[in-house]
């Protein structure tokens, strides 16, 4: 596997004799900031006038008079007043959700304050496995910011119910223990598996603790009974799958951190944030992420400062929510000596606002550099040389046609009972559904809104495509829609009401390296690349943005009126979410973690 | 240097399957406690009637109803209605202080409610390097309760101005980090080393922080100036000096841990508590210690419980005068996953207590074993097998007579102003003060209070004395008092008004291996045999403190009126404290971190 020597940022005791030396007074600081109410998340408090000494992109000094720090070629600047903050941390979240590599991802979310992401590159772990995982990491540290890498611990996330491009074992884990940027094990997604004591998920789990490090959770289950205490007694660290105060409430008590999460599409923050300001447990054990942000709300609404805002909004103190933001992240992950705090030694990163709560993002430094100023990003996010290969991962193996996305009734059959996925607006989970079709020339046909759905394998170019039906996008005829972003193993979903439509769009995407396309009566209407692994773009986030938005209207031309519809989309494989899911083995009923047949019964 | 293995507590991943499968009542846990009100002191709350399941010595099970944990041979035992809190850890301490090892000082500690404790067994690195500090580890892994070495920093505490048994280097640092029981750096107790740039005192901080490890600190100045935040620079992570509010403020502040001391003459918690009770500072910082406890404290008075009590009378919540001794403490040394706080996978160390105010220990688990009831230590505390050198560690060179203590005057003088090292009441420094003194027959005696003091080398067997003058203990006349605990060095503290007592009281020591004897007109008063060391024994606590109480009361037989002078007697050679102190090298002026003359001038 290739691997790029990438210059570590300076430990704090390699610079540790010039920290002192400047704090002392023998040495001058690079930077020093005056003026400022400096906010102090260790003690929860903010205090006026402080003045802050850098060195090395790392603080200094930290106190009510830095003179001392300066000499002549120090750098001085006069923060008139407003407050100074650490950066805002990440505490969980997938960079492959904003259809961006690392570099644009950074590149989009610095200019909103955040400094330290920990993130999970489990799409990319399902289409080229360690290997993806190992680039993912090695352009998160070329970053200006810190990203530190959680290791996928599930591919494939439901084992035999769908087939990866790659998978993940526990000796993949072990590997990964030692790579610099590694910070833990990613969302122990398995939950059912660790819960009935799946030998592979805990040696996963005992390499990442034996390494020291910290295991992330994901118990997306209401069920808190015994079988979520059989989780937490596994060892996952922290859960940020909880809806409801119960949830937080019940895994703080056990000993995890909860993390609760406004993503694009996650609202977890405002029904749960409630354990804090209305129980008033103590807070140290919460943390805010994002788990997931399209490139579209990092381009529009935000990232963590959102998050941070939002918390704020919903009641919290704004020192306590800054907290879920920083220190209490830190210290999950063993950082609390490194960031999340504006103290001697961490590193240098911080958020100039001039508010607390509606908390504008006027300034940002990272390791001790200015790095985004008024909303612009000043800061050079070094992109890695995507080896060739990752950017032609969508293998069909063959041209597709209209025929490969028939479905055959049963022998003399005029109409069948078959189950049809069911969307919901604004839910992950979907409905199992029954719906009786016609056929037509030994043909089942969708009508009444039930459209086809396909699955077609791409990894390994075998030309497999499982068929079956869907229902609730609200399409009219002659459309197709194929995504090769498509949870979490990431071959390609296609939606049409048409089949040579289908076809046309799943080839386009073969021939563009995967992305999103979205066809009507022949033409296609809008097309999203995602070049590297069929999952991201090298582009700036507002262009990827702008395409996803005339994607969505091309959505809407066709006749879909969910809000948010290409997430239903793209979540239509995830078969570890109910109810009713699609995968390369067929149809799955999440329910039962089993598959199941698409024809009821033969309806004569 | 011999290394023995102890076989290890089982990690966590080690037992996983086990306590998820108990967790989800699969299989029956060890022990069940029912009828108890849980003290989370991770969400800050009590709850009634919560069951905890044990397996593997280890919490499988913490929540509403364990009945699904209980198999045929589960034992179970009803709390009563009582409180269930996490045992007690002890965040900095020195074992030898309790003049016991670690065997029984664990056996003492234990009924009071200590389950772990972070050690760092300074003194015998002082006598005997890195091999002692070695013994004390592996005796410490021995024992049933949770003993973390922190790995001494500073032996010499105070080079150029002392001579020790062996010196500690960022090598044995280095080396030591391997161990298995070592949790961090011991107070790096050279702050002018580290404010200077030391590099010795920065490279044994570096091999620390590079092993992932919490360095401890120590910076014993009033001083919160640019001193104060170059030490914080240089990388101590917690300090247990600060004894008023501004300290424990600073240190917080400075993303440091506040570690607040109450041991047997430490009272640094009510004038530092008030950060939290009345400035409201965020108390996740703040840490109760003992740093140093005589056995007579341990076996009268208590330990942590001792400290949390206290905490509580100073106007602490309960609840965060527990997180302090608990939770503030496992997240600082990075064992919040293994230690302190009633949750799945963590180290089942509780105490049951009726009372969370008055705390009365009434049953100790560590481990989930029983340890402790009613005060009585349940457990068997193991004893190593110390090498048959460690008990003869005083090594005089030769047989003392009176001569040995006699200081020569000038030539022709009558009269000597001398310099006169003050004991304070109750204060850890001494005052530089001076005296005129006769000269009879050539050689400068004592007068009006001022009694000799001497510095005996003990570990070359140099049989080099070094001669000087205390007052303020209040002796009388034909009296000596000798200590082979006598910090940091520990060579051989004697203070006499009678040469002939000093020489026997001296060489009584050298028979008996160490340890601290009494004389007065030619007869012992008292004696506590040290013999391990020279610093502890290895007899029961009581047993060794009533003989430190013997001792104390021969000292008032003596004519020593001052409350607890043993402790400034053994302290006269702590060349780390103001003001004057003697070392091997001669009388020390700690102001100026020099060497200072005895006689000031001639008096003629």
């Amino acid at each position: 596997m290739e691997q790029r020597h990438i210059p570590p940022f300076p430990a704090w005791p390699d610079v540790a004799s010039d920290l002192v030396a400047t704090a002392a007074g023998r040495a001058p600081a690079d930077l020093v900031l005056i003026g400022a109410r400096v906010v102090l998340v260790q003690t929860r408090e903010v205090i006026e006038g402080w003045q802050v000494a850098l060195r090395h992109g790392r603080f200094a000094y930290v106190g009510p008079d830095a003179s001392h720090c300066i000499g002549p070629d120090t750098e001085i600047e006069d923060i008139g007043g407003r407050y100074l903050i650490p950066g805002l941390c990440d505490g969980h979240m997938h960079i492959e959700s904003g259809m961006l590599t690392p570099a644009e991802f950074a590149r989009a979310v610095i200019p909103h304050g955040t400094t330290s992401m920990f993130t999970d590159p489990h799409e990319i772990a399902n289409v080229f496995g360690l290997r993806g995982v190992r680039l993912m990491h090695d352009e998160a540290l070329m970053q200006p910011v810190n990203i530190w890498t959680q290791m996928p611990s599930c591919a494939p996330s439901a084992p035999g119910l769908e087939t990866t491009g790659y998978e993940i074992g526990p000796e993949d884990v072990a590997d990964a223990m030692g790579w610099p940027g590694i910070i833990g094990l990613g969302e122990m997604m398995n939950f059912p598996g660790v819960v009935n004591g799946s030998q592979q998920m805990l040696a996963e789990i005992a390499e990442t603790q034996k390494a020291g490090k910290t295991v992330g959770g994901h118990y997306a289950s209401p069920d808190l009974g015994p079988a979520f205490h059989a989780y937490v007694a596994g060892g996952p660290a922290d859960d940020h799958e909880g809806t409801c105060e119960d949830d937080a409430v019940a895994r703080m008590r056990q000993g995890m951190r909860s993390m609760i999460r406004l993503g694009s599409a996650w609202f977890d923050i405002e029904s749960q944030i409630t354990a804090i300001t209305e129980r008033g447990l103590d807070p140290r054990n919460m943390i805010l992420c994002t788990d997931d942000c399209h490139s579209g709300t990092l381009v529009h609404e935000g990232h963590m400062n959102r998050a941070v805002r939002h918390a704020i909004a919903c009641g919290c103190e704004p020192l306590v929510a800054l907290q879920m933001a920083t220190i209490n992240t830190a210290t999950h992950f063993g950082l609390e000596r490194e960031i999340g705090q504006i103290a001697p030694g961490r590193r240098a990163d911080m958020i100039v606002t001039s508010d607390l709560s509606a908390l504008p993002i006027e300034r940002v430094y990272a390791r001790g550099r200015k790095v985004a100023e008024g909303g612009v990003c000043l800061a050079e996010c070094p992109h890695l040389d995507w080896p060739a290969d990752t950017r032609g991962s969508v293998h069909l193996g063959k041209v597709l046609e209209a025929a490969d996305f028939e479905i055959a009734a049963p022998a003399s059959a005029a109409e069948v009972r078959v189950r049809v996925i069911g969307v919901v607006e604004n839910q992950a989970p979907t409905e199992a559904l029954e719906a009786v079709l016609p056929v037509m020339a030994g043909v089942i046909e969708g009508r009444d809104g039930v459209a086809q759905i396909a699955l077609v394998e791409r990894h390994r170019g075998t030309g497999q495509v499982v068929n079956a039906f869907v229902s609730g996008f609200g399409y009219g005829p002659g459309m197709a829609m194929a995504s090769t972003v498509a949870h979490d193993s990431h071959h390609m979903i296609v939606v049409g009401t048409d089949r040579a439509m289908m076809a046309r769009a799943a080839n386009r995407l073969a021939e563009v390296g995967g992305g999103v396309t979205v066809w009507k009566d022949g033409a296609e209407l809008a097309l999203v690349e995602l070049p590297i692994a069929g999952l991201m773009s090298d582009s700036p986030a507002a262009e990827v943005a702008a395409k996803a938005q005339a994607m969505v209207a091309a959505m809407e031309v066709c006749g879909c009126t969910l809000n948010n519809a290409y997430m239903q989309h793209s979540l239509l494989a995830l078969v570890v979410i109910p109810s009713l899911r699609i995968s390369d083995l067929g149809l799955v009923d999440v329910t039962r973690f089993a598959l199941t047949d698409l024809i009821v019964e033969p309806h004569v």
